[in-house]
């Protein structure tokens, strides 16, 4: 019997390489999300389906992998992490010390048609600020986005925040040219303006029924959007409508920013509304700076999700980065470290006949040492490895051991044994001394010799 | 709308703390991997319902969560890696570097019952050497294996390895006293042999219909498996009447085993014949020592496998553990380490009435420098952080950074201010010394303060 099987649509198969890539981008997640005060959680990969309506409506069903188990209980893959994580929140509520400041690297799934940039399974980091009543969760938030962007080797001119506040904007839209029973009609529009055409735009109104004056209106905003060296003019034109109050909020958080360093990286953005309706106050989008619209991560304020799950009412603010359109950023502006599967301290080359000997070495090199007191590893082992070659002609095992990136090899010859030595040969030095053959004597002589330099 | 929900049955919300237990386990298991020179890989959550049937027959199906995409095409959540990777090697087997020593660690998904040790999703390290026609794979396998239970704290006390070799069981096993058609009804009892008394060994007589020589026999197995201090003597009686061939190559394994140093971990144990067809040759299973039967993990040879999947023909063996008996074990043993959370470098305090200055000096602490030359980061950011405690009580504030593990902590207050200073305090010495306020001149002054041992 015969078969060839491929990975499912829209899946990846992670070969050695692509694990390392994969491994550095979580990695690198984790580690600024910890040096910022974050504290890692996870939950199941799939949740009841019914979780995912409450957050998203029954549409959401078409998007989910779903399934029932033998108890006939709807579940469904998670799409995203939030639900889970109010769902968590709202029922260990009580106990948690405050703020909570939590990140996960969820794998999350979607069963839509795969496109570039969008899989049906893929990584997304989630980082939620609760229970902070002050600005600072918004700051911190941003602070933590943009120095793992800047972790990864992306600058100023990469990328930028276009951020928004559905308050204010509301607010804004009410009091110049947007009837009150128009405002969801407006954030739909507002939503895909970055993306059309003037006849896309027409289209759009058209659809939305939109009134003369509200065109006029959003053409203005399309203006202010898209066209880089004319939009501050446009824009000023735009607020200079708006309520003071409106104004005020955006030139104090603008200054608040600025303040901590992170002023040229953020930018007020009109076309910022987040399409998803659970969004409360402030929004905001991290845009590739060279490939026009194309989000990176988003996320905002949603002060009322928490409640809508059966937990307390509590201010809340986070946001979400996939890893699919981040590896494409990074590989386009050549960032992605070119090694990044990890070299080994030693190489074990041998010219015996037989390969018990290599073993014992090998297990020597490898093993820690375990000191109970501290129930803590004391000294951990060594990445050793050995060559997999047939011959036995060292000569023409030699480039293997340097090609490795292995600091010291250890090299068994008939003549060495005989005598009950082992030779270690620093690789980049290309010193050779002999060091006696006993394992552990071995191990210790090599551990001495990697911390020479 | 109020609404409360739970994590499906089965599966575990993974709350800081038991998140730090769960990263602390995985990247044990990555690191000592990656020390024995296995390279990690990872495939997709789900796949092709059919690529499971392949290797385990129509009866999986029950076991397996399924569900149909768009396309209407059969999917399945992973229940184990094993037919991943034999689907990875057998589409690259041309291309990839021989021998091919592969890890991972899914997260993997079953639809039983869920019970102590079992659950619906949990995470397994798989660990593969393929194409290596060498005596070595099956060394270097339980060197890894070992060694990971020993990093973990375990001690050769508190596991053992029960080896067999199905070749050569069903040599002795035919060549004595189990008719050829019998062999499968053989290993399904010895299977279960050491979980069963006599009256329960009764009962699977009778079901598998064996003859009253066989249920000796077996009983004669049972007293080898089950009674610790007589095992020597029933187990030397029973080998007494196997091939010479098949003893010489017993005592040959062990005598390999001892030779790295792997003696006092393993023994050669009738009872472990893994139920999986798949399996050839040699198998093993890892025993917890202090809960008679509870296997930790276990694996084997598979050298036909490759080649169901459409690959070449090629040696292969593996192993998995899974998370949660392990967790479990460590538990029992008290070796788990009581802190997994890691302990910040620095805590910041301020008596000041604004946020901002605490803001400014958390950013510069926890910046990396990057180096573009090299492309890496040259520097990496401290793990800063503040209270969020509303009090502005310093010797209110200071119990909060000590219980935190911080080494150094910053101190804002309004008399420092107007001087253009703040304190950077010791808190393993206690000492206090005055820097500049400026974030990034103070952030420097606390990397050195940090160095000062």
């Amino acid at each position: 019997m015969k078969n060839t099987f491929q990975a499912p649509k829209g899946t990846r198969d992670f070969m050695p390489e692509a694990m390392a890539v994969r491994r550095y981008i979580e990695e690198t997640w984790r580690r600024v999300s910890v040096r910022h005060g974050f504290l890692e959680v996870d939950g199941p990969t799939f949740e009841s389906l019914e979780l995912y309506k409450v957050k998203s409506g029954d549409e959401i069903v078409s998007q989910l992998f779903s399934f029932r188990d033998r108890g006939d209980r709807e579940l469904a893959l998670r799409p995203e992490f939030t639900p889970t994580l109010a769902r968590m929140v709202a029922a260990q509520a009580q106990g948690l010390p405050r703020p909570i400041k939590w990140f996960s690297i969820p794998r999350c799934y979607r069963a839509e048609q795969p496109q570039k940039g969008r899989l049906r399974e893929f990584i997304q980091w989630n980082v939620d600020f609760l229970a902070d009543p002050t600005p600072r969760c918004e700051q911190e938030c941003l602070m933590l986005c943009i120095e793992t962007l800047r972790e990864f080797g992306l600058q100023a001119g990469d990328f930028r925040i276009g951020w928004n506040n559905r308050d204010w904007l509301t607010q804004a839209l009410t009091s110049t040219f947007v009837a009150p029973e128009r405002v969801g009609d407006a954030y739909f529009i507002l939503d895909r303006l970055a993306k059309l055409d003037a006849a896309g735009r027409r289209e759009l109104y058209a659809q939305r029924q939109c009134p003369p004056r509200e065109q006029s209106q959003f053409d203005l905003f399309a203006a202010a959007i898209s066209s880089e060296p004319a939009a501050p003019d446009a824009l000023m034109q735009i607020m200079s409508t708006w309520p003071q109050e409106v104004r005020d909020g955006i030139k104090a958080f603008e200054s608040r920013i600025a303040d901590i360093g992170l002023g040229e990286y953020c930018r007020f953005d009109l076309s910022v509304v987040r399409g998803l309706a659970y969004y409360t106050g402030f929004v905001f989008e991290v845009l590739d700076a060279k490939s026009h619209n194309r989000a990176m991560a988003g996320g905002g304020r949603y002060d009322r999700l928490i409640e809508t799950f059966g937990g307390p009412s509590m201010p809340a603010i986070g946001f979400g980065m996939g890893d699919v359109v981040l590896e494409i950023v990074l590989r386009e502006r050549g960032v992605l470290p070119r090694q990044l599967l990890s070299a080994p301290d030693v190489f074990v080359l041998s010219a015996l006949p037989d390969e018990q000997p290599v073993q014992q070495i090998l297990m020597a090199l490898r093993r820690s040492t375990w000191d109970s007191a501290s129930q803590r590893v004391a000294q951990a082992g060594l990445h050793a490895v050995a060559s997999y070659k047939a011959t036995r002609n060292i000569g023409k095992l030699l480039p293997e051991a340097v090609a490795s990136g292995a600091r010291v090899a250890v090299i068994l010859a008939p003549e060495e044994l005989a005598r009950g030595v082992a030779k270690i040969k620093n690789l980049i030095t290309r010193t050779e001394r002999e060091a006696p053959l006993e394992a552990a004597a071995l191990a210790a002589q090599v551990r001495a010799e990697l911390q020479s330099g």
